[in-house]
């Protein structure tokens, strides 16, 4: 690793280079750095705190002049319980997974000795781009490492002295393994993320981890393809025939098991026919637990008889409004169609669901509204790449192409077609006398 | 098909709305539109040509003036024998190709009656900006009702006419199938492509079907994933164990099969070992086809003694510079890992390959290459999708993400998650007392 201050430019060359040679390495060759990584941070515990610390000590001074908030404060500590040992552990779960480089996808025979093979192999160099958590540096690390791909790291400058100590342990740790140095490049210098960005030539694809705000920002602002989602405006439509109770479960664990993630519930669309038989229910509940309601005129009208309800008037911008707190805004549609056109509209492609005890309404929802995840009677906190079971998340998109939804390592790779023959010349296949023709016969992947 | 005035801001928002019907419809119905479609076109060829005729006398007119080039004239003709015919069979073709919608890629138990499923689904609205070929309206919109993606078409103002008289086809077509008529627009006005780039919140992808100059400009003027290349240079390195004979079959087809295209040779780079045992013969059969040589010093003295050689000194721009005509760029490089840093270096990430008889130099260039295709002892004019057995080609991408290389129908398809649960909530899983865990148990795709 570099711990650089040389120009973006030539980090992201350096990166580059290194990326070449990190995607033709065994995936022992990776697995053993990682080791080696972890065996190097685990020994750096006291100085890694110790910087760590230094930080702590001038944001609590920022925060303590309300130039900082104290959220961020406590993301930058490092020393919380458990927090470090999660970090060393998370190297090693990376390590243990299966290899997602050189899986073959498919298999042709295209004549007689001359195969076609597609092959899963690295994206090459990753720009990870991220706030204040300093722990996200040997996360990102070891899924890069572990994918084969190079890495650019750019951290917030709250966090600078745990950084650097990282990344001088990940360096010296590197340097006994296999992994070109080069392949992370740590970058601490200000001001830089602009030039990074227009870096398109040398980096390949851009990971943000932070805020909305900072996603947007880079989303506006790179030719790279994004990683990632600015907004998660998530929505529940409750159909009539739900169960209420299960409804009424679905939809506080939704909106309150943790307001201020991406996979939270925003927006609550009632069809008509369910407002008196099971909006009431699950206002209450939702009031149980604090959530404020900002409520049509005809949802309100079904709540007026409910006690201890904090109930406003919703105004247009509330349905695309991402709160990421105990506020919900509540709509009423007259039926299926409408809320699939509410949510293509006003949603942001996230996790939308429906609670129904209707397959037929289960299934038209599925495939018509367009998000990375729609759910049937399920919460929409079930969309992460850990529940899902891809033992990491490198985050979660809501882009149209290449990886959609949670992200796990499969996100981090792309193919490339290998064909192995015999001095074939094209010339030699097509219509007419004397040509060859193509078997296209598909082989087995092994 | 609306064959629209409307602003570029209303056909994307139409084609938006239609992608969310066209996404649900079944593979019949998607299939019955591309009879109906191949059926009306077939009765209305005399009226097609026609328009085609009235196109074609003003870019001759144009071409007489010097202010249009007789390539482009030729193109546009659709009257010309089998093209017609051609176009026709190509709809027939895309139809017949296995559904690429509603395939099922990873089924995961997530817990008792809570399933995970990974489906493919089509990504949405894609822009198809292209030149004068007036066929290609029919080509894309039949690839984009399979895949079940909507489509704006943007075709160059030369074919206008045939433009409007086949898009009026097509949209009277679709009016009798479930496909909705503002799946396919078409938009005829002028000087849109700007404003049509900007769209980037109802266009998914932009596909551009042209020159280099059109690929590059877009690239380059838009935040929405473009699916394509801008260049296409080709090195083979020749190692000193290739086999003579092969190794000048295989470079001449490279580079001669069709100089024009993207998969065409541009460069050769060669073992200085192999200079003399094999440049010579290499070069002669070169020239008899009529390849002009630009050598670096090293390969020129290696072909001093050569007769009938049209021999120039190379300079450092030739090694970047494709040049789609029968020049080919020579080089000296001393080993197998200076010809890998050369491609890695001046290529443009298309197709490569290596001539030797060696297993080992061949799978380490394989694996070393940054590129979409990566071949051995076999011709770069294989990069086609036809030829890898795709069945179509919608491209040939150099992207680093989603799809690489020759593009099929998969190019156009992305994947939602869906989860089927019956009331699970997230505050149920973890760690703790009375907490469940998941399964993550993997099911057969069917």
């Amino acid at each position: 690793m570099s711990l650089t201050n040389a120009s973006p430019a030539d980090a992201a060359g350096a990166a580059k280079s290194a990326s070449h040679i990190l995607a033709t390495l065994s995936a022992d060759a990776r697995n053993e750095a990682l080791t080696v990584i972890h065996a190097g941070l685990t020994a750096a515990r006291d100085d890694i705190l110790a910087a760590n610390a230094r930080d702590l000590e001038l944001a609590q001074q920022a925060a303590a002049d309300g130039k900082l908030s104290q959220s961020l404060v406590s993301r930058l500590d490092l020393g919380r319980k458990g927090k470090f040992d999660d970090m060393l552990q998370g190297i090693l779960d990376v390590r243990d997974l299966d290899d997602p480089v050189g899986k073959v996808t498919l298999r042709t025979r295209l004549d007689d000795g001359l195969d076609l093979e597609r092959v899963t192999c690295p994206i090459g160099v990753l720009l990870i781009i991220f706030e204040a958590r300093p722990e996200v540096i040997a996360n990102i690390a070891a899924l890069a490492v572990k994918s084969g791909n190079a890495a650019i790291l750019k951290g917030g400058k709250e966090s600078t002295e745990s950084f650097v100590a990282i990344a001088r342990v990940i360096s010296a740790a590197l340097d006994k393994t296999k992994v070109p140095n080069g392949a992370i490049q740590l970058v601490t210098t200000r001001d830089v993320i602009p030039q990074l960005l227009a870096l398109d030539s040398h980096i390949d694809l851009v990971i943000p981890r932070g805020s909305n705000d900072l996603v947007r920002y880079i989303k506006n602002n790179t030719r790279i393809p994004v990683l990632g989602h600015a907004d998660g405006l998530c929505a529940i439509y409750l159909e009539q025939s739900a169960d209420p109770a299960m409804a009424a479960d679905v939809i506080v664990d939704s909106k309150t098991h943790y307001p201020a993630a991406c996979n939270s519930l925003e927006t609550l669309l009632v069809q008509e026919s369910a407002l008196t038989t099971h909006l009431p229910a699950v206002a209450a509940a939702l009031a149980a637990k604090g959530v404020e309601l900002r409520c049509d005129a005809q949802s309100k009208a079904a709540l007026a008889r409910v006690p201890n309800l904090s109930v406003t008037d919703a105004t247009e911008a509330d349905y695309s409004t991402e709160f990421l707190n105990l506020t919900l805004a509540v709509k009423t549609v007259p039926s299926l169609a409408e809320a699939i056109t509410h949510i293509n509209t006003y949603g942001s492609h996230h996790t939308d669901c429906i609670l129904t005890s209707s397959p037929e309404q289960a299934e038209q929802f599925m495939a018509a509204v367009d998000s990375s995840g729609v759910y049937w009677n399920a919460s929409t906190r079930f969309a992460d790449g850990t529940r899902y079971g891809f033992g990491t998340e490198v985050g979660i998109s809501t882009n149209k192409i290449h990886s959609r939804g949670p992200v796990g390592l499969e996100g981090l790779m792309i193919y490339k077609y290998k064909i192995r023959g015999h001095g074939q010349m094209a010339a030699s296949y097509g219509a007419g006398e004397g040509k060859k023709q193509f078997l296209h016969q598909r082989l087995p992947l092994e």
